[in-house]
């Protein structure tokens, strides 16, 4: 295995797949940036709570490729760089959590091969070793051995142990952990141990507010700016329901499938149906009182 | 494994194998047909709720067979087609999902052969890379690491991450990803969690009409009109009786079942027993019910 | 692996040991046999419904058997023939499933050998390639992901997804597949999904009346026909205490045992003893009724 | 692996090795030995039932010994007889069952050696093979996959499955199935099923008779009579106790142990303390009540 | 693997290691020293009940050395002591169960290695093989596989079935299985199942009185007299505590580590604090009575 | 395997990346250091009890280094300082338990290479040959199978079995095992059996009081001693919090966060939100507890 220069070569490239080329469509609420840059400079991990569909994921995209733009010392240098082709973001690596991830998932694995056998960074792996921020999405989701891995990594050690490979690594000075969670969701059974959540910062997510909400559906689905706004105030409508049978609120993106809908042609109220009240629930009751939201506002 | 150039191809002849051939018989309902070509041509994940046997299969056959048929840009060009041999439909990749089945199952897996290991395309993968529906029926009884699957493939990033291989795909413009499940079903357990279910739109079935279901019965049993209409009719009294210790309405392929066995000389009676009342329950009290119905059409 | 001709051979030959040689006695109660004949000519899928060891085993062997003589179109060609030996039945192959069995079992697996890995067919696989019934007894013991296996199979499509291999193979127009499972059984845990079940024509089976089974008896176990009539009516008797005390009547199987042991010297009473009253139950309250009723039988 | 013409005779010695060379010691308490060897003429699978330690074990070697001895003509041909040598017993293949065992720790496993895998015949198809008794103890506590094992080879097919070879083996004349079980364990989760019952003729066992016991004791343990009959009374009287607050009565295996400490000069009252009493309970109370019986009878 | 002579060397040696050469420091309780030979002698296997570190380990290892030194006919001939260098003890296999371990582990394992894979003994298999003590500590802690391999060995059989490689072992003359567990801590999951424990003869072990655990104390720990005097009587009265809301009396290790603090020059009450209070419960109440009863003697 | 030189050397740097270089800032609280020393001394394990953050890994550090300078005798020879260049500290092994943890990932695994396999010791192995401290945080998550580790490892026998390779291993002079665990998470399921506590000598932990913590957070945050006070004083007071809505005080660590937040410019209330209320929990109403704390501190 020895004679094989292209494999690092190789390794770069996948690096670089990570990388957001181009700057995501991201309008910030609040002070979210300004934090997050903060957090990012200091090396605090951090964590961000929030509704289903409220724009989390977007976000850590967005920071990926700001921080990128402004960091360049702290970025690592990919080949293209180099070679004088500039690459906007810094990596960035999501791992949509489950129930049956394990830590193997995170750090890597040996690939039975021909010449024998080779070693795979996992996403967290690479994100150490290259820099970048490795984003774990609905972290309690995940097998409780990954505390192992980020239990290390989240404090003034910054040090992820690769049992399978028997070695210790330092993580790369543009190195971040960032996780996210819906408190709506925990249990007893899953919830964060405050020994692991005492280790972030924490930033709260809501859905946008009404006026925001309506750029972004316009934006996103090609409707006019009435249908837009329709649809902002159905979103907020519908989220007051929550209490009466709804288990959360319609997500912004629902509400951009039925800008789609009406875009393609369908009438706003079917569009509305099968893209939000039967999206959401298949509760009859529920389903009544939300179309009855819908038809108060596409009359 | 470098000199092999038949495999490539082996690879392409397979997923031919997923393209529908001939036109399915399936009668619209409502706007579903619509609904459906609106989704795929916006990229809008689709969720397909509905009972048992109500045709959600068969329906997105139909799409698949019909979507290839008029969207020529977006199917894949197949070895065939390039050799002047029309294909109809595009790819269709059906996964009945189960509790032990993992993600695994759907991305893919190394095989050990004799000359070393070769990487297997599972059907998500396949879908993805070439272009093509992919369909997982009764989807909450998959094991929830599907979820790590399905998330990025049914938000903007349209992404599938192949951990195995530690690459990331971005899918075929033709891909579109449709789940169902039994809305009857759901328990605690197994449910969609809100954060996968606000992916997709959702298009609700029932069992046909009566005028329709006769249809399909003929068309499909090969008995006569008369006897058709007493089985539609069957079937519609049956599914008034679920309240009264049935569990879920007859399907139309146990009425079409009843219709072949009367077709091979079966008296109707006895048809409708071994193929309705039987096959639906085994509790005393309800079968007598059903037969009670039976006796009252097949007098 | 390429130069062993003699490896197809072995497989066929395999294939053979799973057809019935000889005509099994089986004795009809109703019309089963032509229904069953119906159901394989038309393709409908069995369920077979039953106490233990009524005779459902005995009943696919016998169909297999004269399904075989009958059907020479649909019946494979073995090596055997083509060499002018004639085989009678059809391939039967029984699986016995119980709650560690995988869809894995059912569908083959790749055995490790010398010459680097070969596949071996399971139950299923065989069956599907071949054309022949394959038997799943008491299918509801089975793991969950049988159903990936057994939906495709026994709905329009008919084919089986050999995921190990990445190939989707069509049923041979002779393949059928037959389930049973004991309705005493049912838990709210193992019980058939409505999904699963409405995909079966169902047959019920009960014991044999008395005088059948009195034939049975003198013809399996070798007693006189008075012996033979005792036996039966302490069958018909014993059926009837089931709800005081005994989980389930006795089977024509024990009435045999009971014969042979009394062929081979034991006392009669002696004989019941161990072959029925001990063997049914534990409970002694339960043993001394049906020793009564042993005792009122043979005095 | 096809120049190794010792291999066979490995398995044979092997084979050899489960023939009990010399007469075990066991004294019959009714029918049993007649009843056992009419199953074993009639090929009927036979059930243990009893108490721990009431001599299950050493019935079933017994009959093994004495079959062969009488039963020439079943019993397989060993390479020893052909020598001239002959051994008594038929093969006698005994399994202490637990709940983490597997069909494969019954049927056979491969092996990984150094000039590839190599098959190991379980136990169960060692005696399927070549004839002899399998006897599966305490066969509940086994796990639900013996249970394809079991049933074909319990009625009319005696076959055996052998899955990972893709085989099935007839059972040879001499073949046997014994299993047993302690009734005053079975609970609602490890009972034996119906279906698997009914496969078995049943022989009940309980302690031996207080001058039987007493033969054993001597015999076993090489205290004199007297002590031996004090053993037996103490036996006898330990067992009425098994209401108040024993779980199960004393075995006679306790007792040799208690005259073996005997015959080594330890005083019996603190030999059947050590090896009745304290081996019996934990609880101080039923302690107190068995050593009560210790001090009367050893005054 | 035919031309290595090394390697048998290699196991004894590895044998060697598992003698112990220097006598254990031991003060017998009771005639628990006799009742261990006889039972040695007459092969009887032997349970030892008590509390956590009441001495159940020091005393199997002192027994080991003790009956080497005794029984020379009994002991297997090391290599070094053909070579005239005497070692005292016989093998003494130590293993702490737990509820991960299964029977592979006590009975071995194939290692996969460069020139294939090698049979690596258990400890279980070593003493089995060549004489010596196995000692399982905490018995019920393990799975349930264990017992396989457990009732075989501790019948009139003596034998070890190793399935893995087909074979039967008879255990070596000088072998002896004895086992522990500590009774306070069973519960209806994990108990010694009657047909078990009923092969073991008991011996009860408690804490030793104060004048020997003074001894001890000194002993081990280097305090003076007078110390290990007031240890001594803390040890009494902390074990009176235990129904206070102490789960288990304080262990003689306990009160040694405090003599040991107390010999580097830690003030007495505190040593008493972080050896005795803290190490014994988090409880503040129940810290707070035994602190009283440390204050009350080192006043 | 046999001419690869470097691997030994290779081995020794592994080590030497344990050795901590440079002093640990710890501040500390009372005796801890003097009694970690003497137990070090005296080979008595020690357990540390605490809340989540309070510095029980940083104490592990600094004893690391601290003992590394003064006990030149028990430490480790390195390479490096062969060659004249003295480190400080002795090793730390560092293992965060998770309930996936088995004990294989403690002592080591065998990998699969190009050459056979290699053996890799785990970190528990690491620091028994070496000598060294190995630390187990939060100890009883691991699972159960590492109490066959760590029983024989800390009473008088100081040996580690290392069952995949069939040996045992001495523990080196200079080794100690050190476990933590948080006594506010204890439950029935996952607590310290008895037997596994009473090995260990229990240090104490709480928050550092006031003056020390502000002193920590000045020196590891930036931020000027006025702030550092006023963040010390939260401290204090949301830990008095923690019966009413708060599982557990806020860590020194997101104090030390909040501290360099406000170096980066952020506002101190909007650090304090960030970092401690919306860290510490999710419960509406406590936030609202501990943001009216932060609003009186920072007026």
């Amino acid at each position: 295995m020895s004679t094989k220069p292209t494999r690092n070569e190789a390794k770069e490239i996948a690096l670089e797949s990570y990388i957001i080329q181009t700057e995501p469509f991201y309008l910030s609420q609040k002070d979210e940036v300004e934090l997050f840059e903060a957090a990012y400079m200091e090396k605090i991990p951090v964590l961000l709570k929030g509704p289903t569909g409220c724009g989390k994921t977007r976000f850590v995209e967005y920071m990926a490729y700001r921080l990128g733009e402004r960091l360049t010392t702290l970025k690592p240098k990919t080949k293209a760089e180099r070679d004088g082709n500039g690459h906007k973001g810094i990596p960035l690596l999501t791992v949509a959590c489950h129930e049956d991830m394990t830590g193997g998932d995170l750090v890597g694995r040996y690939l039975i091969e021909e010449q024998g056998t080779r070693w795979i960074d996992g996403p967290l792996t690479r994100a150490v070793r290259f820099g970048g921020i490795c984003y774990l999405d609905e972290v309690v989701e995940a097998r409780k051995d990954t505390t192992v891995l980020i239990h290390p990594l989240t404090d003034h050690r910054r040090i992820l142990a690769i049992e399978k490979r028997g070695t210790i690594m330092e993580a790369h000075d543009g190195f971040l952990l960032v996780i996210s969670y819906n408190p709506g969701y925990q249990t007893a059974l899953k919830d964060l141990k405050q020994s692991t959540r005492q280790r972030f910062m924490a930033l709260e997510f809501g859905f946008p507010p009404k006026e925001l909400e309506c750029k972004i559906v316009a934006h996103e689905s090609g409707v006019g700016e009435e249908v837009a706004w329709q649809l902002a105030k159905l979103g907020e409508k519908v989220r007051h329901l929550k209490d009466h049978g709804l288990q959360e609120g319609v997500s912004t993106r629902l509400l951009i499938y039925t800008g789609k809908l009406i875009s393609r042609g369908i009438a706003p109220r079917r569009a509305c149906q099968v893209a939000v009240v039967d999206a959401l629930t298949d509760d009859h009751e529920a389903q009544q009182s939300v179309q009855e939201v819908v038809n108060s506002i596409f009359a």
